[in-house]
């Protein structure tokens, strides 16, 4: 999906200045003595903050990172976060290309992918989040015992990231096959997961343990 | 299934002599020396014997041991070995829960499961054949860097092999959720993996290494 470009959104964001971040490199290393928090957690595509708020209500003593490579869905996340008043959630426009550039070694606990792009053609699997290439930067940023928690409703992504993180050597727990329909407590739905779950998609997910 | 016991097998199954194993402890530690081969690989629920006779023709340096609860069963794959002069495969008539009394620490290189019981009510769990109580046997007789190649067509069967396998450290690869449609060569069918995959049902399979 294409999303439309709107101009006026840049110049709407400069309300938002208490909730996203412009220049996140200034915070590496810092977030937690900035923001306040007693753990960070970061989510790789944020959309339109359906998650990351629902999360930070449920933990409030964690501060919740949300990165998204577009300006124009990181605006709904936006006044999602002030509409529910949330002090504990920083958003961010960027590309997870580079996400080493934001965090300093092991500054993050706990890492969310959620119904990330397949990217379903084999040529394009490098771009995948959940490729070796970026499992990578999230060790580097990730602290040791540090946890990537995943979910899909691609059954040909999960599979593959499944392969990708027990290759990588992360340690494998709470695979499930059907999210909704498991013992997993807790769970946040994204606005995706929402509507596709109605129309009876099944949710994989996991979580995958780095530096064992 | 409740398979009839056929009172004339017992009988039949001395003609077999040179195949079926009836005291397989004798061979503990002994195997690969009494019988020949360059690996031992066995396979627990060997059922009527496509795949053991499929992977042992495919691998003649290989012994393959066949290990079968159901006496009426493993006929049949005496049998098909008889009737493929197959030499190197070895039957026997035992249940798995004693798996360790066959084989001495370390004996196998390789251990399949196909199709194994899914045991699908949740107090059963410890009977299914990827139960951890399991494993803990299975760690014993493979060798270090062992692998358990495991199959099934059951969803909830696969999801649960694949949290116990994690849980107990094994190192995953190859999994799939789609056999018959992925890039895994020389794949050997059950009787049952025929029937149900022409029925249109999906095949689940990983491996798992033992002793990183």
């Amino acid at each position: 999906m294409r999303l439309r470009k709107k101009p006026w959104i840049s110049e709407a964001l400069l309300e938002y200045s208490d909730i996203v971040v412009t220049d996140g490199a200034v915070n590496l290393g810092q977030w937690l003595s900035r923001y306040g928090g007693k753990e960070l957690h970061i989510e790789i595509g944020t959309g339109r903050g359906r998650f990351i708020s629902g999360m930070a209500e449920q933990h409030p003593d964690k501060l919740f990172i949300g990165i998204e490579a577009s300006q124009d869905v990181l605006y709904d996340a936006a006044r999602k976060v002030r509409r529910k008043g949330l002090k504990n959630v920083q958003l961010l426009v960027f590309n997870a290309i580079t996400i080493e550039t934001l965090f300093a070694l092991g500054e993050v606990d706990q890492l969310y992918l959620n119904f990330s792009d397949p990217w379903h053609k084999r040529r394009h699997a490098k771009r995948r989040l959940t490729h070796e290439g970026f499992l990578a930067k999230y060790q580097q940023i990730l602290k040791p015992g540090g946890r990537l928690c995943f979910k899909t409703d691609n059954e040909k992504l999960f599979e593959f990231s499944l392969n990708q993180f027990a290759a990588f050597g992360l340690g494998l727990s709470n695979i499930t096959f059907d999210l909704h329909n498991s013992d997993f407590e807790g769970n946040i739905m994204t606005e995706y997961e929402a509507r596709f779950s109605a129309k009876g998609s099944k949710i994989f997910r996991c979580e995958a343990r780095f530096g064992r």
